[in-house]
C-alpha cells in the first residue's frame, strides 16, 4: 500500500511563543516513511527540536519569534503499519476519564442507554451507530473547550467531537478507548480526521462515526486520551492565528471500501 | 375534599442570617386554608413578614440571631383550587432556560430523542416517561447545584432532579413548562415533594416522574422556573444547618388513584 | 430630557417559527414614549400581539413564516422614568440564582475575593471594579450558553457577559441584582447594552463596568434575572439568522458624563 | 532515610468487578522498598496482575467476586530516591489540559491573577501560596467530579482539589504541572495525601498548598496528570464501597522542618 500524504499551514505569530506541532506520520514498525518536514519563519528555516511520544507520535517543537510560519509537511508511506503490542498499562490508561473525553461524569446515561452486559466488539459497534444517529456534522458547531458531555448536549460537532464522544461513552462501559489523529485518503471536504481506537477481541480497532473516510487507508499521526494528546499544534504562549491550512492524502489505485462496520485496523 | 399537611423543621443557625420559607401552602381561589405558621428561635417567638409571590405563593422572611429554629406549619385545605387565568407573560417566561433547568444547552439533545411535531401533551407525556425510564430515584444522589444536565448525564436524582430534567426538556421543545413544590398525600417515605407543570391543551397540567404520589390530591406550595423559586428556605448570611425535617400529608377519605397518564391539574 | 431610540433588524427566516421581541422602551411613569414599532415579513406588515412584563418591558410576538423580516422600532423618549416602588417579592426574586448568574456555584469565590460585611454600595462598587479591571471586552468571545462562570475563568466578554458577572457575584454577596437592557446613548461602537442593577441605599442602582456609556441617559428596555429575560430576540422553533443590527440612540445636547462612581438610577 | 508506610482497605464488592488499586510505593532508583501486599475476599488470598506505569508506579489488577475485600500494603522505604531523568515528552505531556486540572479553561484567570512573564519558579511560589489563601480545608466538601475549576468557585477542597488547582492554574501559566499521589508522613488526621509537582529550574519540584505534612519525606506513590492517574482504586464493573481505610506513614527520627518555600523534591 502506498499512501502520499501532506500538509501545509500558514500561521501568523503576533508575540514570541514556543510552539509544538503533531503532523508528522508516526513512526511504527511495517511503515517505511519517505518525507520531508520544514518550517520557515519569514522565510528562514527553523529547526525543531523531535520529541518521540507514544504509539510513534512525534512531535516537533521550537521557540519562535513574530512573524509568519510556514510548515511544509509531505510523507509517503509505504507499507502496513504491524499492530502495537498491546500493553497492559494501555489498557488501564485508556479506560481513565480525560479532559475531553468524560467519561466519569457519563456512567449513569451510558448505562441506561447501552446494554452494558454487551461484548465490547458489539459496545463499540453500537456505541458507533449511536452517535453516527445523534450528532450531526456541523462545522464550526463545537469550541476548543467543549467535549464529550457538549457534544451529546448539543447534537453537533465535528470529528474530533464524535471521536470523544464514542471515547467517553466507551470508556464509560468499561471498554479502553482512545482518540488517533489521522491522514484520511477520501475525506471530503479533505482536511486533519480524527477517529477513535477500541480495545475490542483482543486488538485495537477503528470506530468512526462520521462515517467519512475508509478505515483500513487511514495514516496514523498521533495515539492519546483525547485532543489534548493529539492536536496538530500546540501553543504555548503568545497569539498565534492559523490563517490557513491545506491537508491532502491520497492512496494509490483505489480507495478501500468500507462498510464501517466490520472490524478494521489503523495500519 | 379536605386535605391534611404540616410541615416541622429544625433548624440550627450558627450565624445570625436572613432567612426566607416557602412552606405554607399557596393561596388560591377556590382553597380554603386554616393554617398555623409558628417559628421559634430558642423558645422566643419571631414574626415573620409575609411577601406574596405569583401564584398564591408566600414567603415567609426574617431576620435570625443564632440559635435552634423551630418551625410549625399546619395547614387543614378544603375544597379544590381554580385554575389561575392562563397568561400570556407566563407562556413567555416558562420557555426560558432557567438555573437549574437549562433548556437551551438541550436543544439538541432533546431534538434527536423526541419528535419535535409532536402536540405538547404528547410530547410531555413521552418526556415524562422517558425520564421515568432513564433516571433511578436516589436518595442523596445530587448536589445543590445540579441542573437537569447533571440529571441527564449521572441517570440518578430525586424529584426536584426528575422535575428540573422534565421541565428543562419540554422548554427545549417549546413547551411551557416549570416546577411546583408541593405537598403529596401518599408520598412515601413523606417529605416536601416536587412536580412539573406544562402548558398543554390550552392547561397547566401535572407531570411527575417519580410516580410517588397521585397527582389530584397535590397541594401546591410555591410555583416557579425551577427550585431557585420553589426552595422550601433560602439562607441569606450566616451558616444554618438543617437538623431535621418533619412533612405530613393526608386526604380525608381514599387516596385518589393516579395511573400517571389522565392528564391531570394540581387542584 | 429627550432621547432618541432605534433599531432595525434584517432577520432570515428559514423554517416557520414563533418570535418573541423585546426592542421596545419600557412604560415607566414619567416617560412619554412617541414610538413606531412595525414587523414586515417581505414586505408585508405583520401585527404582533404585545405582551406586558414586569418593570414596564414589552414583548412582541408573533408567528412567521419563512422569509426575510425587518423590524423598524423607533422612540422619542421624553421626561425622565419615576423609580418603580421597590418590591418585597423583587427583593427575593433577584437574590436567587439564575441561568447566566449561577451566584450558587459562587458562593466561596466571592467569599474570598470581596469583603461580605462591607455595606451594599460598597459591594456593588467593589464588583463592578473588579469585573472592569479583571474582564476584557472582548466582540465574539462568548457564546450564548455562556454565564457569569465561563466569563470569571476566560476573563473575556462583552456587556452581557460583564453584567452576569456582577449580577450573579453581587446576589453571591447577599446583594439583590439583575440585568436591565437599554439603549445607550454615547456606546461606541453603537449596539443594543446591558447593565447591572443592584439595591442599595434603597433603591435600585445601575452598575456599568464596561464604562461604555453614561448611565443616567440609559434607556431602559426590558428587566429581569439575565438575558434569559432580556434578549432583544427568542425564537421558539424555526432556524432563524440574523443579518443585521442597527441600532441607534442619541440624547438632545450634551451627553452627560459618568465618572462611573457616583450611584446612579436608570431613568 | 527509613520511612514506614501501610496502607489497610476494608472494601464491600457487591457485584463482580475488575479492580485497580495504586497503593503500593513507586519503584525508583536509590530507594529499598521491603513490602508486602496482600489482598483477601472472603479470607481468601487474591493473586493480582502487577502492571508498572510511568514514574515507577505500580498498578495491582485482579477480578473479584462479591465478598468483603481485605487490603494490606505495608512497606519500610529506605534511603532515598534518585531524580528520574526529565523527559522532554513530559514536558510536552504535563502542559496539556488534563479532566480534572482543565488548564484550558482557566488561561484568562490565570493571566489576570498571576504575572504570566515571571519565572516558572516565582509562579509556582505564588499559585501555591494563592491556593492556601483561597482555598479552605473542608473534608467532604468535594466530589470525585470535581476539578479545579469547581475548586476554584467554591473556595473549598481536600488535597486532591489543592493539588488540581495548582497543576491547572501552573499549566494556564506554561510550567509543567502533574500530580503526585503520596504517603505523608506528619500528615494529621492521617490519610492518603496529594501534592502537586512543577517543574521548575531544570527539576521536578513538589508544592503542597495544604501545607499538611513536610515535602522531604513523602513517599510517591502514583504521579500524572491529575487524579484520574493516581487514584488509590479503581472500579470497572460492579458497585464497590468503601467501608474503611487507614493509612500509616512515620519517619525513624524527627519529622524534618518544612518551611513551605524553599524548593523541594520528593525523594
Amino acid at each position: 500500500m502506498q499512501r502520499d500524504v501532506s500538509a501545509h499551514l500558514d500561521i501568523g505569530i503576533a508575540a514570541p511563543t514556543t510552539l509544538e506541532f503533531q503532523v508528522a506520520a508516526a513512526r511504527q514498525p511495517g511503515l517505511e516513511l519517505n518525507e520531508s518536514l520544514v518550517f520557515e519563519l519569514d522565510g528562514r528555516t527553523i529547526w525543531p527540536q523531535e520529541i518521540s511520544g507514544p504509539h510513534g507520535s512525534r512531535i516537533h517543537k521550537f521557540d519562535s519569534g513574530t512573524g509568519n510560519l510556514q510548515v511544509h509537511y509531505r510523507a509517503t508511506v509505504l507499507g502496513t503499519a504491524h499492530p502495537e503490542p498491546v500493553s497492559d498499562y494501555d489498557l488501564a490508561l485508556y479506560l481513565r476519564p480525560s479532559r475531553f473525553a468524560e467519561s466519569d461524569k457519563l456512567f449513569g446515561f451510558a448505562a441506561a442507554e447501552f446494554d452494558s452486559a454487551a461484548a465490547p466488539a458489539e459496545l463499540a459497534a453500537a456505541v458507533t451507530a449511536w452517535a453516527r444517529r445523534r450528532i450531526r456534522y456541523i462545522a464550526g458547531s463545537s469550541d476548543p473547550t467543549d467535549g464529550a458531555v457538549e457534544t451529546l448536549l448539543s447534537g453537533a460537532g465535528v470529528c474530533r467531537d464524535y471521536t470523544h464522544l464514542i471515547v467517553a461513552l466507551l470508556r464509560a462501559l468499561k471498554v479502553p478507548a482512545r482518540m488517533v489523529a489521522v491522514y484520511a485518503p477520501g475525506l471530503f471536504p479533505m482536511d486533519f480526521h480524527a477517529v477513535a481506537e477500541a480495545y475490542v477481541d483482543g486488538m485495537w480497532r477503528a470506530f468512526d462515526a462520521t462515517g467519512l473516510a475508509p478505515r483500513s487507508s487511514l495514516v496514523r499521526i498521533a495515539t492519546g486520551r483525547d485532543a489534548s494528546d493529539a492536536a496538530f499544534m500546540d501553543n504555548h504562549g503568545g497569539e498565534v492565528f492559523v490563517n490557513n491550512i491545506w491537508v491532502n492524502a491520497i492512496i494509490e489505485g483505489f480507495l478501500p471500501f468500507d462498510n464501517g462496520v466490520d472490524p478494521v485496523s489503523i495500519v
